[in-house]
């Protein structure tokens, strides 16, 4: 039986933000949209995640402005971004009107297909933005972190899918951000959650140690009926699996893309040309990646935590803090670690390991998780650490967001004139201080050039960013 | 029903071969054995292929003496072997008697498996080797090579697998060196021959695209009995797929390998470590790579061609050389492109390209490809140029060793004092001018470091080879 399985290409999102820090620019993804929109994706994952923050942040280029041109150029494929639940695209819980404000903008600048997750799978975290996102017309994809641990148990996720089926997900997503899924296990997770819900289930994974191309293909005979990947350039190592390689894989046999190879290998060709033009390297497998079983860090995080570990001249015991962080995750009642758990946990285990002595700092975001306010923590912590961090505070016990009151009349109060649209009010609520600086450059980009601080951007500070403009 | 799959490491051979031109030295490999040889491996392939010539070539290490040395730290793992039918490990046809002297020579140093293949699959050229190696006590491996073509059928390869069985092979081995298996074809030629035959089955792949670990997992669930994989540091691009990822694959299935991944991991940084001192690049998929099924060019041989292009300053043809082979590959009734076909198809593509004219100049193995002196071709030759090369001669039918006399005689005969055991002829019949210099070298090693014409080794020529002894 013929099943046409279908490709969400993410080199515009996952894949530069997994290999590239983000950093690929609007103006250097505009000569090659016209070729992606003929290819027949399902669709292109260009928005949310990182994007947003290193927009403003590190390019100076407003994330609005950039899906509106994106969503000019293409004309025929569906958009897609990653939305971190109630956290957005930020990394702390927004208030609900805030959440709603987004996500109607969002879809009113082109996005079609809104893919939703939360980092400890609380689907509490979900609600409002899978609420409002429907409302505002957009496909509202619901998706469940994938982790190891004693509490994920297969029956935790289908659990999990059978409840976001029922909040009226209209597709499921399994996120495997640090490509721990393995081949069988992923047959075994796409069969159990196609036996309790009938919602197309899309596969998100990462190369990592290189299990992303058999777990698909696995995942693909079980049912699942669209996959990941990004072009061979950025794909790989923290990384997306390659287009090319699932894509050829799957030829000729019942599950056949029907995309056309050599169109993709044009892609391709760009992006490699891209690549060398602005240095970045390959995705590769490292042995700290083949070892994320035993520290569940994913690719992108590890280089993260070796910048970490410098800045204190501590670079050689990363080996430490990697054994550290299943001990901190275990304390934690094993949340999944992806934005914002693995900089949380990530964080923790630093110190742990630098200051020899476990827990005798713990920083904010550590006291907010314990005390609740990112959910509720797949299993129970462990009591004598969370005592020693409540210090008799109590965690609060619903939905972390009903802790905040209404955010958008203050914002616009706030900003006042600065703000030159809805979108601004947006920005300025999730990221404060970016926004205002971005505001600033925004007024007299000429002037500000001095000032820029990308410090990190592999493209150097002396290029003038000109958006294209329609 | 629990099927212990077991695993063949190729570090020491293909691995080295296909990524660090088969430059590893033995004394890079002897710290590391014992490890391995706890490890529960099937059995390492550490001789034979590019070994042998590259041993005596650019390491003046004696290939005899490498073996023989590997035999004594290897007290519980099989020792494996790539064998290239009546080429051994040449890149011609050799008499039967040196064949025989070969194979019994390589069991009596301390061989275990051979593994025997032809590169048209000309099983003719299979039988002197296949019945030496028995004769000898080797376990007898008889491989298919794996391409794709209008020929290669899915009935070519069973009924190959068929009469290799009747000739008496222990086992069989699918070998793909181009990464041209995809999974679900993989699936059906392993059960096509399991149906048709019972012997041991072994999947020999190699990255490139990146389809290999996908081959290996539809393999394995249809049948494949062991598998081919690569150390991390010496895996991916042009190698095998890494050991730890199929390891890791299969743990916990009912095709678990029973190997300790974290016993692996110690071997990985070893050759990490080594990859790092020696200055290797990781194996990596280009777009070349990616566009193996076009061109069927293995990632070993593509370097290979950018080194002949840019010899005559024609680097930038590269394209158009890699659109020429599958052209030639057809006219020569589409032999599969592994040594040493893939040099001969290469090279033809090369000199038509740069000639501007197809088949102007006909180097004399392309002459002796046509008149079989390789063997039958797959399909017929394209007449026209098959004429136009045999200018009136006439191919020969028969196996091409028997047009071939008795040599050791001769061989002993013309080395007379320079052998110092019945193993020097034989190196001085596979390679004489090779052998007759590392003979030279060996008399007094030091007086002729300054001659080392070592110019390819990553290693300089300063290094004074100093062979473990036991
Ligand atoms: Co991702
Ligand atoms: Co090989």
């Amino acid at each position: 039986m013929q099943r046409k399985i279908r490709v969400t290409d993410t080199t515009l999102r996952d894949g530069h933000q997994s290999l590239w820090a983000t950093r690929m620019r609007l103006e250097d993804m505009v000569p090659i949209i016209e070729k992606m929109d003929q290819i027949g994706y399902h669709s292109v994952e260009v928005w949310g995640g990182a994007t947003f923050d290193v927009c403003m942040r590190y390019l100076n280029e407003d994330p609005w402005e950039r899906l509106r041109i994106l969503r000019s150029h293409f004309k025929k494929t569906k958009l897609q971004m990653l939305l971190r639940g109630q956290s957005l695209v930020g990394y702390t819980h927004y208030a609900d009107d805030l959440v709603e404000a987004f996500v109607h903008k969002a879809v009113e600048n082109g996005m079609d297909i809104i893919r939703i997750f939360d980092a400890l799978n609380d689907i509490r975290n979900m609600e409002a933005a899978m609420r409002y996102a429907k409302k505002a017309g957009a496909h509202v994809q619901a998706a469940i972190v994938y982790t190891i641990s004693p509490v994920h148990t297969m029956e935790h996720y289908v659990e999990t899918a059978v409840r976001l089926a029922e909040m009226g997900a209209d597709s499921l997503c399994i996120k495997d951000m640090a490509g721990l899924l393995l081949p069988f296990k992923s047959r075994e997770l796409v069969t159990k959650i196609k036996e309790k819900v009938d919602l197309p289930l899309q596969m998100h994974t990462h190369y990592i140690g290189g299990m992303a191309v058999g777990a698909l293909l696995k995942g693909i005979e079980a049912g699942v009926d669209v996959f990941d990947a990004a072009a061979l350039p950025l794909a790989f190592g923290a990384s997306q699996p390659p287009i090319e390689t699932v894509v050829r894989a799957l030829s000729d046999t019942e599950y056949d893309t029907g995309l056309d190879i050599h169109a993709l290998f044009e892609i391709t060709r760009y992006f490699e040309d891209l690549r060398k033009r602005l240095g970045y390297s390959r995705g590769v497998t490292r042995i700290n990646d083949m070892q994320v079983f035993d520290h569940q860090v994913p690719g992108g995080m590890i280089s993260n935590l070796v910048s970490q570990l410098e800045e204190q001249k501590a670079g050689h015991r990363l080996n430490e803090v990697l054994q550290e962080i299943p001990s901190v995750r275990s304390d934690m009642g094993y949340p999944p670690l992806v934005t914002p758990t693995s900089q949380i946990i990530g964080t923790q285990a630093v110190l742990n390991v630098l200051l020899g002595e476990r827990y005798k700092i713990v920083p904010g975001e550590v006291k907010g998780y314990v005390k609740g306010l990112y959910g509720k923590p797949p299993a129970p912590l462990n009591p004598e650490v969370a005592q020693r961090i409540l210090k008799g505070d109590q965690p609060i016990e619903g939905r972390p967001a009903d802790q905040l009151p209404p955010a958008m009349e203050r914002l616009r109060r706030e900003l006042g004139p600065l703000a030159h649209s809805e979108e601004d009010v947006i920005s300025y609520g999730l990221f404060p201080q970016v926004a205002l600086k971005f505001f600033d450059y925004r007024k007299n980009p000429q002037a500000q050039l001095g000032l820029l601080n990308d410090k990190s951007s592999k493209e150097g500070t002396g290029v003038i960013p000109h958006p294209v403009q329609e």
